[in-house]
């Protein structure tokens, strides 16, 4: 029996989010039928981050136990030839039995990607939201600065959330403007339930002038959810990056 | 009545190419039923390059004559209501008479995206072509160099092409590397059918020690289609903007 580290990159379009369910393609089920397939018998991945329907990775980490003869080479090119195209094996990596993708993780980089001009786009559509009118990139700016920190994010967090605290760690969240396309970025210890998408369309109404960059601060503090903005689409967002410290199992995720 | 330039992004993968034909998806006859459905009355549109089937573009260029009630912006809006979400009008001018988006094209710009690493991706698999192999940089930039000018184009020619003359002036021709994603372009008054596509099948051979980098002048000065490399497939291929003279109708194309 061995231990795997897997590195992701997926675009979450068809898919129902990465937890496995019934009667639903998921990213985690997909994962998991390729590799019992190779094994012979049923193996089940642990997933660093559970991205819901619609959201697309570029450096999501699972880990697994199975008994396999391929060595971590030739087991990512069988995976990539099992899985469908919207799913591929960046890296395959033999790990220390105590290595957990989820909870050997120290922190998680996600991207928001808007895609601001006056005409959608045929070839970003999935993966970008499409805002048709100006922002104001440095109201923008100035409303992602004050999450960074140790704070209660229970404002930006879905009435759904199962956390069993609402206290996260950002060490990095801003914006990253790349012609048409604005990025968000976010570094975290953890995230709550659609955080990072209310936080963007938190820091979208901003950008269009609906509420005082200030504004931020002052949601954040008041831990209300009916304080902050709507939730941005699923379809923007990207799990980037997986950070795992050096002893832990090497390089965390793929540098996108 | 009115004369319209458009301006076109559209993702190429479920179309059989630009050029309309009876029972086929192409991108021609989407347009056209849009816009004919607006007007009331049967549109043609002529565009300035027949993109094969699978291309992308970032700025293709139709124009047209039709009775419309709508301003440029509220066609525009129309048009992307109608169309399906992989096309979308950019931009709508009304232009002299005498413009039309094929013989006023002073050049255009494709671009051929190669992604060179060692695992396929699942964003971006629609709109490149994966290289699972090393590719050398300067051997693909010497090799590229010799196709500026003005030449007989023949080697890089489609045994089905129509065109009256191989003779075709390429003013601009080179890799740029954008990390994994090595994008070639190219621009030229006008080119012969799977020109750009032969030569970057033929520049990939080079790349991979297979050919000489001054194997592209020989195969060049030859004339000869079986002397060059492996026609590249249609989804790394992107028409990017089309020219024009500044009277014959403002810019030309839109900036990717």
């Amino acid at each position: 029996m061995r231990r795997l580290k897997l590195v992701l990159e997926y675009d979450g379009t068809g898919y129902h989010g990465w937890q496995a369910q019934p009667g639903l393609d998921t990213i985690q089920g997909t994962l998991e039928a390729a590799l019992s397939r190779l094994a012979g018998n049923c193996v089940q991945v642990m997933g660093a981050g559970r991205t819901d329907a619609g959201v697309h990775a570029l450096g999501q980490v699972a880990s697994c136990t199975a008994e396999l003869r391929l060595d971590d080479r030739a087991l990512r090119r069988a995976l990539n030839a099992l899985l469908p195209r919207d799913i591929v094996v960046r890296q395959v990596e033999t790990v220390p039995p105590e290595f957990d993708a989820r909870r050997s993780a120290r922190s998680k980089t996600y991207r928001y990607t808007l895609l601001v001009r006056d005409s959608p786009s045929a070839l970003h559509a999935r993966h970008s939201l499409y805002i048709p009118c100006a922002l104001d990139p440095e109201a923008m700016s100035r409303g992602a600065s004050c999450l960074v920190g140790t704070h209660d994010f229970s404002a930006f967090r879905a009435g759904t959330c199962a956390a069993a605290t609402p206290i996260r760690t950002v060490t990095r969240a801003g914006w990253r403007p790349a012609g048409e396309f604005w990025e968000f970025e976010i570094t975290g210890n953890a995230f709550l339930q659609h955080m990072v998408r209310i936080i963007v369309g938190t820091l979208v109404e901003v950008g269009r002038g609906k509420r005082p960059s200030d504004d931020m601060a002052t949601i954040l503090a008041s831990r209300d959810r009916r304080r902050a903005g709507k939730t941005a689409p699923p379809h923007g967002l990207c799990l980037v990056e997986v950070h795992y410290g050096a002893g832990d199992a090497g390089r965390g995720g793929a540098t996108p």
